[in-house]
C-alpha cells in the first residue's frame, strides 16, 4: 500500500476495528510463543492453592469470555463455578466467606473501579485472586493476587475484537495448566493459521451482511461452549450497529423467547463441532420447522442445511477451542453492518473504553 | 359478576393470565400462613449439613426467581453462588466435585428432564439437593433430598405469573431460614395486602400499555434485587407480546447496550428502594441526559424524575423483599400490551408449558 492510500485508509470509518481485527492471528500466535510459559506458572501457583470453586467476574465482552472460562472449568476440570454478581459486594457491603475460592477477574483495561474494589474485597475474604488483562500495570493487576497478561497490544477501537480472542486463548492455556495438561499449547496450535484464513474471508462476510443490513432485531443462539460466542456476537452487533441482538442458549430460547421468532428475525446459531452443537440439534430443527430464516456459522454440513451461514475449518480442532475461532467472522459480521449502515464502528455513541461504574 | 357475564370472561383472550395474576395476593398469604414452618425446617435441615457454596440451577420464569435467590445468598449469607450452565452436566457430561454444595433447581413444573437429570448427578457427585416446585409429586422433587412446594396452584396460562411471585416469597422465607432468621414472615407480612393493592391498579397499567403498543424494542434495567425483576419482565413482554426486549444491570447497560438506546428504544427502570435504586441512580442521570424515553417502577419520588412510570408502595418494605411486588405491575403491562396487539396472552405461539429440553 501507497503512502497515500494508508492515509485515506485511516480516515475510513472501521479502520480502527478492522486492523484489530487483522492482528488477531499475530496475537494468537504471540501468546503461544512468548506468554505461555508464564500462564503456565501462574496456573501452578495456583493449583498448588487447591482452591474448590471459582467465581469469575468481568463486564461487558470479558463477561463473554469469563462465561467461556465457566465452561472450561466446569467440564474439562470439574469445578463448580458462578458469574459474580458485582453489585452485591459493591453497593450492598456483602463479604462472603471465599476460602477455597478462586476469583478470576477479566478486564481488557484493568481499569473499571468497581471491579477493582470487588477483587480487592474478595481477596480480603480469602479468596485466591487472579487478573486477566490487556495491561500489566492496571490497578486491577496490582490489587490481585495473580496475573495473567492477555498480550493483545493497545486496543484503540472501542468494540473489543482482538482482546476478546486473546482472552480466551490466554484462559484456555490457564484452565489446562490448572488441570496440569501440558497439551494446553498443543491443542491451540492451529488457531493463528486457522484465524488469519478466516480474517481473508472478509468478501463472504460482506454478502451476509448485505442480507442482514435492514434487520430490524436478530436473535443468536448456542449450547455449550459456543454460547460464549453468541453472547459476543450480539453484544457486537447491539453496540456497533445498534441492532437489537439476543442472546439465548438453544434450552432458553425454547422457554419463552420462540415465540419471538418468526419471519421477520433472523436466528444466527453458533453450531460448535463436537457436544455443544450436538446438543442445538432439536433448537435447529425447531427453528427450521417453523420457517426461520437460519443462519450457521459451523461446520460446512450444518451451514448447507441453513438459509445462509459460514462454513469454519474446524475439522481436527477441539471444541473446547473452536470458540477463539467462531467469533472471527461474527465481528466482522457487526462491522460490515455497522458500515452498511452508515455508522463508524469505531465509535459507537455514547460509550467510553474503560467503564467507570462504581 | 352473573354466570352470563363470567361464562363471556372465560372466552376472553387472556383470561387465564389475568386470573393467575389476580390470583397472587391469595398465594402469598398461604405461603406466609401455610408454608411457613415446612419451609422454615427444610432450611433448619439443610443448615445442618452447613452448605459452603451454592449452585442455582433453573430455565425461564424460574431462572429469575433462581436470580433473586442469588442475591439474597450473597448479600444477606454472604454465600458464594452460581448459576449452572446444564449443558456442562447434561451434553458434556461433567462430574464436578460438589461436596459443600448445595444445589437448588427452581422449576414451576418440575417436569423438565434435562433439570431432572442434572439434579440427579448432582446429587450423585455430591451436593445437597433442593427441588423448588409447584408440584410435590413431580419427578424433580422425587430425585431431590429436600422440596419446597410453593404452593401457588395449577398454573393454566402459558406465561408464569403468580409462580413467579409464589417461587420469590419461598426462596425469601428459605435463605432467611438458612440463616436462623426467624423473621422472614415478619418482614413479608405485608406483601399480600400491598400486591392485593397493586393487582386492583390495572387501570394504570392500561394507560402506559398504550404508550408502548407499538414500541419495537424495550430496554429493561436495574441494580442489586431488582435486576432479577428486569429480566423477569423482559422476558414476559417477549414471550406474551413478541417484543425484543432485553434487560441489562445498569453496569453491563453502559458497556456497550447503551450505544442502541436512542429516542425510539423506552427504558423501564427497576429502581428498588434502597441501595440497589441508589446505585442505578448514575445510570438513571445518563438516560435522562441522553433524553431516553425513561419508565421507572419504584419510589413515586423516582416515577416523578422518569417520563413516566409506576409508584410502587415501598415505604417499611424491606428492599430483599420488594421484587415480590415489583414484578407485579410489569405483568400486568406484558398481558396488556399484548392484548393491545391483538394476541392471546394466554397461549404464545409456539410455546408449551413444560418445555422438554434435554
Amino acid at each position: 500500500m501507497s503512502a497515500g492510500t494508508a492515509a485515506a485508509a485511516e480516515e475510513q470509518p472501521g479502520h480502527l476495528m478492522r486492523r484489530e481485527m487483522a492482528e488477531q492471528p499475530a496475537v494468537l500466535e504471540r501468546i503461544l510463543t512468548r506468554g505461555a510459559g508464564r500462564i503456565r506458572e501462574v496456573a501452578r501457583r495456583i493449583a498448588a492453592r487447591q482452591p474448590r470453586f471459582v467465581l469469575l467476574t468481568a463486564r461487558g465482552s470479558s463477561d463473554n469470555a469469563a462465561l467461556y472460562a465457566k465452561y472450561l472449568l466446569e467440564i474439562r476440570l470439574g469445578m463448580p463455578c458462578g458469574l459474580v454478581s458485582m453489585s452485591t459486594i459493591t453497593a450492598y457491603g456483602a463479604r462472603p466467606d471465599l476460602r477455597d475460592v478462586l476469583l478470576i477477574t477479566v478486564s481488557q483495561s484493568g481499569g473499571s473501579p468497581d471491579l477493582v474494589a470487588a477483587t480487592k474485597a474478595a481477596g480480603a475474604a480469602g479468596a485466591i485472586t487472579l487478573a486477566v488483562t490487556n495491561n500489566p500495570d492496571s490497578p486491577l493487576a496490582a490489587v490481585s493476587e495473580q496475573h495473567l497478561d492477555i498480550m493483545a497490544g493497545a486496543e484503540q477501537a472501542l468494540p473489543a475484537t482482538k482482546s476478546y480472542t486473546a482472552t480466551l486463548l490466554a484462559l484456555h492455556l490457564f484452565v489446562a495448566g490448572l488441570g496440569g495438561d501440558a497439551d494446553g499449547v498443543a491443542v491451540a496450535r492451529e488457531l493463528p493459521g486457522l484465524a488469519e484464513h478466516l480474517v481473508d474471508r472478509h468478501g463472504e462476510i460482506r454478502a451476509l451482511a448485505a442480507r442482514y443490513r435492514f434487520a430490524e432485531r436478530m436473535v443468536f443462539t448456542s449450547r455449550g461452549y459456543g454460547y460464549a460466542t453468541a453472547n459476543e456476537a450480539a453484544l457486537k452487533l447491539m453496540e456497533t450497529a445498534y441492532i437489537p441482538a439476543l442472546s439465548y442458549s438453544g434450552a432458553d430460547l425454547m422457554h419463552g423467547p420462540l415465540a419471538m421468532v418468526d419471519n421477520i428475525s433472523p436466528v444466527i446459531a453458533v453450531v460448535s463441532d463436537g457436544k455443544g452443537g450436538q446438543a442445538l440439534q432439536p433448537v435447529l430443527d425447531r427453528l427450521r420447522g417453523r420457517g426461520a430464516d437460519l443462519v450457521v456459522v459451523g461446520p460446512r454440513a450444518e451451514v448447507e442445511r441453513a438459509s445462509a451461514g459460514f462454513a469454519l475449518p474446524t475439522r481436527g480442532v477441539a471444541e473446547e477451542v473452536q470458540p477463539i475461532l467462531e467469533i472471527i467472522p461474527l465481528q466482522r459480521l457487526a462491522y460490515e453492518v455497522t458500515l452498511a449502515r452508515g455508522f463508524d464502528p469505531d465509535a459507537p455513541r455514547a460509550l467510553a473504553k474503560v467503564t467507570k461504574t462504581h
